[in-house]
């Protein structure tokens, strides 16, 4: 049911909930982004179990998420890699680990940390920005129907313009 | 169940996705950038049920992702608005919402486009960066226990390290 109404939504965070908005399955990315590729290796990772693991696994290599690679050993083993698809996320699962690293964790609490490997800094704070490079808040923002939009996203677009004129 | 699983992991995304790692939760949040502040609005723009809203409204002002604030107005009105802790959440739903468009969506059936006010472009594609601005890839990364660490995660670091040796 919740799929269905969600479906009814024309907007990306929506549909792109649909793929990466269960919690276990951004955690197994995050795993997939740590370097972690085995069956066995996700399941100790993530305390999960077997049959829910197999499920999620599955569900991303069927969304193009994960692909499975096939590697030397008895019993046709297969590991899970990153697609393209996949490794665009890794914008999303950073910036929410430094959310939770700032708002959750706190800095002298913070669990682990992402380091260029070049340099061995931490990387930057993930932000929105111009195309010129300068951070973007809420209030810089403005929200235009794109080539996909519907009535009901023309007439928000429009109502948020109106909205915001108010406010200011 | 869930939840008490996710608090044995001393991981800020985890700990990130108790917070926002409901669907609903991050639409609303999506809808708080949007500019929407009223439970009416809210409804409307998510075709949620009442009661839901009600309950992950609360469940935001409570973890300080959302504060309420009165209106003038019959009854009391409220509306929500977000906090810094939930404006800080921009860079997550603009990077899933630039995944959504890419990936599920495709360009030309983008739905709603995100610009920067001040000269009407597309904000730029939201990006893991280095501290001197380069683009970094899940395979510029290294991972290394922060103050926060323990044990296992000490471990999975090392481990980490030892496997993408033997990978690369």
């Amino acid at each position: 049911m919740k799929t269905s109404v969600f479906k009814t939504q024309n907007c990306s965070v929506a549909r792109a909930l649909e793929v990466v908005g269960d919690w276990w399955t951004l955690l197994i990315i995050r795993e997939a982004i740590y370097g972690i590729q085995r069956f066995g290796e996700f399941e100790k990772g993530l305390g999960i179990a077997k049959n829910v693991l197999s499920e999620r696994l599955a569900k991303l290599v069927e969304t193009g998420v994960l692909e499975r690679v096939s590697v030397p050993g008895r019993g046709n083993p297969q590991n899970y890699i990153l697609t393209e698809m996949g490794r665009e996320l890794l914008p999303v699962v950073i910036a929410l680990m430094q959310w939770g690293d700032r708002w959750i964790h706190g800095p002298a609490r913070v669990p682990v940390r992402v380091l260029d490997k070049k340099n061995r800094k931490l990387v930057a704070r993930v932000q929105v920005l111009s195309t010129e490079g300068d951070p973007l808040a809420i209030t810089d923002l403005r929200l235009a129907p794109g080539p996909g939009a519907d009535d009901i996203i023309r007439k928000r677009c429009g109502a948020i313009k109106r909205e915001k004129r108010k406010v200011e």
